[in-house]
């Protein structure tokens, strides 16, 4: 803390909306933001200490105050759906709308939500209790065509849909049609992963790989990176080696300890290993950008 | 809501400092506000309604965090138990505190703390779940001696003891002392009561007869009162006439629906029936003086 909030981050892929980790007060935070809440579709939470999911009951009850009808799908650790559900019996509570739980596991890379343009997963992270990170990686779409090359030979419906596909056409009489003389490149495709808490182990790179967005957790600075190991937490140092060591694009930092009123330290910290590097902070958006 | 959080209340009686309820984000609230929740001592929780508790976790947790040692007591409904028990057994956490909590009952007023100065009760309210009211009342002090009594005739130790004590004393020669001959009146006792949530029933306020400040629920506006009746809530008239029928001295209004962005109007309707009437507001604190 320090005026700081617990851990929440909305993830928005076209029109759909997905949270991840909803500390207290997430839905005051949500609010203060203007942020859609009830466009949230999808909320991962990836581990059961209170500062990354005390605010996801608080959450449930306002969407069923506010007569929700659209289904709810939660991803995460075992003990949770047990929690959720403690709650809604004792409160006698039945929601307006359907929640569907899903136990996140910590053995190895998982595919949690497969959507038609991108798919979520979870794979293990190293703390003190079950925890998992998430990544976030984009589907190739439909090629779009070169229009020039329709001029020159127009191409039946059929054609055009296996191209765009990404696929090679060969029709009736035998003439083939190849994707990459009819279509531009696709575009690079996007991945964004979450990392937090977890203490600092190198092999957990090869989860998150290319990544274009890295968020990870750097609770301490170098100089207390004893307290990092006691508490199974990373620096800002050890965040920056991983965001390297996976040759991410662009590292976001996060879960800053109380300790810390000022940010800047950690941050330069950071930057001498791995430059790309900026704070994440309340309220703002971080955009991932087609390349 | 509305921009405005939820239940909680710190009451303060000399060193002593209580918590009443403990809504989402209170202890974001309390930082904010400056006030000690470390020198909480007993937390009292009205109903398992997420607006009345959802803070509480995050607030135990923040206290093992900052290794606090002072015990922590909190009474509140049965289920409660259970939600804090099932948290820090997920989050394998074990606290660095003792943590004693007792069931409330909804059967009649019940003695909760017996502190030398003062006395907390329970007394049943009527919503959708089993929930309990508090008052607070303080107990008769030592009486002051009248001074100019004391130098006309001078009095043995044990005969102080025992007037000021409030009871008449007579020495071993049958010489009698009276209380009122030799003591100033005592100042009147205070007291405090908590009233939320609550469905509007004239015979609850047999509970709290007398009370120097009564904090009551006004959910809904008159023009409401249908919608208040449905959800066992009440409106700012039903609380006012509630202050009025237990002769309380002053009525402090509160748990507004976020339907109302301008709570001047409820105010109102109160004060038609029930002049010194207050909104309670975030971090204010209303003092309760001896009259």
């Amino acid at each position: 803390m320090h005026g700081r909030n617990h851990t929440a981050q909305v993830v928005r892929f076209g029109q759909e909306f997905l949270l991840i980790d909803c500390g207290e007060g997430t839905q005051i935070q949500l609010r203060k933001f203007k942020a859609k809440a009830s466009k949230i579709s999808t909320i991962f939470i990836s581990h059961l200490h209170g500062d990354h999911y005390l605010g996801l009951i608080g959450l449930l009850s306002s969407y069923h105050l506010s007569k929700r009808k659209d289904p709810l799908r939660i991803f995460g650790p075992r003990g949770l759906d047990e929690i959720i559900t403690s709650h809604f019996r004792w409160s006698q509570t039945r929601l307006s709308y359907p929640l569907e739980f899903t136990e996140t596991t910590t053995e190895g890379k998982v595919t949690l939500l497969d959507h038609p343009q991108f798919t979520v997963s979870s794979f293990p992270l190293q703390h003190r209790i079950p925890t998992t990170g998430f990544i976030i990686q984009e589907k190739e779409g439909l090629r779009s065509l070169i229009k020039s090359k329709l001029q020159e030979r127009p191409l039946s419906l059929e054609a055009i849909q296996q191209l765009r596909l990404g696929q090679d056409y060969q029709n009736a009489n035998g003439a083939s049609y190849s994707v990459k003389d009819y279509c531009h490149p696709s575009a690079s495709l996007r991945s964004y992963a979450f990392c937090s808490d977890t203490a600092f182990n190198p092999l957990l790179t090869a989860y998150f790989e290319g990544v274009d967005v890295l968020y990870h957790e750097s609770t301490f600075m170098e100089a207390d990176s004893l307290r990092a190991t006691e508490t199974f937490h990373c620096t800002a140092k050890q965040a920056a080696q991983v965001a390297k060591l996976a040759g991410a694009k662009k590292l976001l930092l996060g879960h800053f300890s109380s300790r810390y009123p000022d940010l800047d330290e950690l941050l330069a910290e950071a930057q001498t290993i791995f430059p790309n590097t900026s704070l994440s902070e309340e309220g703002i958006t971080y955009p991932i950008p087609t390349s």
